[in-house]
């Protein structure tokens, strides 16, 4: 079988997390990755066997730095099949002709807009809008976690309403950028926030609004869920479709916070001590005066990852079977 | 006019700030501050001319530390015509005895059963039922904070469902036992939590559910609030009605974050840099899809305070109108 070949433009957070998971795949590899700086992440992708490219201005630096690149970013898009651009959001909007030109097809994060690739993605949503497409955008980590229990219960039961609170991680733990240390930050003021009209680019007909709030933390975002259903159910049939889902993990046994959540991923030995499920405290999942309550930890860093591959499958159209693509790409990565 | 004489059990986090609170009335007068161990804070209440009193059996640990006390907490009690016990939550209903036995009417916080008091008090919602009794329960920092918006919005509007999401600060500044230091704790696990019904041990009649979690902060909660209406109104109609509340202060002109203001209760020269008021963002007050968003600061260490002060002279029947209790509370403090 001939592997897909993948290119990771911007390997940061989410790039070097794609790559990994893509050479876990028996049906695609990476060809490259790109970095701007030869950096210890620059280092490290060398160490792993990665071919590092680099803009064509920085390809000194890195010579300098000991550490020479394979090549431009130019030459990289044109060897790939598919590009993951992982660069910061807003920034691969300039990307697009890149591509265009190489004839590459490429999946953007959920820093950028909708409009940019036209499909935005979640495997369990809707694989199949993905099918043979150039450009596809993956959602973020919360409109993920979000679509992966919105989903399948209106599948079931028919979603009349959601409302969702997101408690958001304020910076990622390796960064030292950014706050608040001691604060909660509405975030956005106005309201709604923007995360419900996301859930919407892949889930047009849910209800939802959604407020935000960032706080003085590194680990994991943690979703309050209200949701009313216009069929009938119970919390125990809602939890029965919940514990179905191939990329849910309910979370109890002692787990009563987001540290031990990432304390269980890292007795697990996941590679980055990563949870790419979503963590739902199935005690937590409660019917009360006909309203379901749950509440769920999200991994900002690692939750998109598994359906970025699942991305490349669809477009590339060597897997068209969306729970197929997803129990393969699970079953590579250990989850 | 004779002063009601006060006396304040557990001169801690509420405690002190009760005494201050009092001491800033005409009608009222502190006749002792009661206190566990000799510690700075007993050294600053004495400083500031409060007769300070203890347990019989730390008497002679007072007289050790070189600051004697006046007497123990069995006579303060005796001395006073109204206690606000204001010792450790749960620790409170062991004193409801001594309280009988000296005759003295008592207030009891947040941290009580509703049944021990029989009467859970906030002054703009239910003053009229603490008038003349022996018994009060101050609601907690958040009761509070959930009472003086919904009561004034069910007057006008009629509310037919509330549903908030308090994120709640794990530690008190002052506090170096709690955690965590970088996690996100829901709290309780099981859903709803106990703060809605609380908020019926003051509003029967509000039909409230609650959602807690505990974060990585110290200075204040804050209240992700959603309420739907059976009247119609719209997102000014509310703003107008918030505005008018005589504890409530509107939050904008650049504070983004709880940290901004408490930066602006320390710019106004606030004892202890508090913030007696629910800050509400008026910039977040939304009306979508019907129903009503928007996000409130409490300052769980300060804003009982005054609430305290108004059960004290509706206790006393000193005054019979909550809007005057109220004005003359704000007016003495500054609010």
């Amino acid at each position: 079988m001939v592997k897909v070949k993948v290119a990771v433009n911007g390997y940061g957070t989410i790039g070097k997390r794609v790559a990994d998971a893509v050479a876990m795949q028996d049906d695609m590899e990476i060809i490259g990755v790109s970095k701007t700086r030869p950096n210890f992440e620059a280092a490290m992708a060398q160490q792993k066997g990665y071919d590092v490219y680099t803009l064509a201005d920085r390809v000194g630096s890195f010579e300098e730095a000991g550490m020479p690149a394979a090549g431009t970013v130019e030459e990289m898009v044109q060897n790939a099949d598919v590009v993951v651009d992982c660069t910061p959001g807003g920034m691969g909007e300039a990307n697009k002709a890149l591509y265009e030109k190489a004839g590459s097809k490429a999946i953007w994060q959920g820093g950028e807009d909708h409009e940019l690739a036209g499909c935005s993605f979640n495997a369990n949503s809707n694989y199949e809008k993905a099918l043979g497409r150039d450009f596809v955008r993956v959602v973020s980590c919360n409109t993920t976690g979000l679509c992966r229990v919105i989903s399948p219960l209106d599948r079931e039961f028919g979603i009349k309403k959601v409302r969702v609170t997101l408690l958001r991680r304020s910076a990622d733990p390796g960064d030292i950028k950014h706050g608040p240390i001691n604060a909660i930050v509405p975030s956005p003021i106005k309201l709604p926030s923007h995360h419900g009209p996301d859930v919407k680019t892949v889930l047009p007909q849910i209800d939802i609004t959604t407020t935000a709030v960032k706080i003085s933390t590194t680990l994991m975002h943690l979703h309050t869920v209200n949701m009313e259903f216009t069929g009938e159910c119970t919390a125990k049939d809602v939890e029965d479709v919940l514990g179905k889902q191939p990329r849910i993990r309910f979370v109890g046994q002692g787990i009563t916070s987001t540290a031990e959540v990432m304390e269980l991923a890292r007795d697990m030995f996941r590679p980055r001590s990563d949870m790419w499920e979503n963590c739902v405290w199935n005690e937590s999942i409660s019917m009360y005066e006909g309203e379901l309550y749950f509440f769920q930890a999200i991994h900002q860093e690692s939750d998109v990852i598994p359906e970025n591959i699942d991305a490349i499958r669809a477009m590339m159209e060597i897997e068209t079977n969306a729970e197929k693509s997803i129990a393969k790409t699970n079953k590579a990565m250990g989850i």
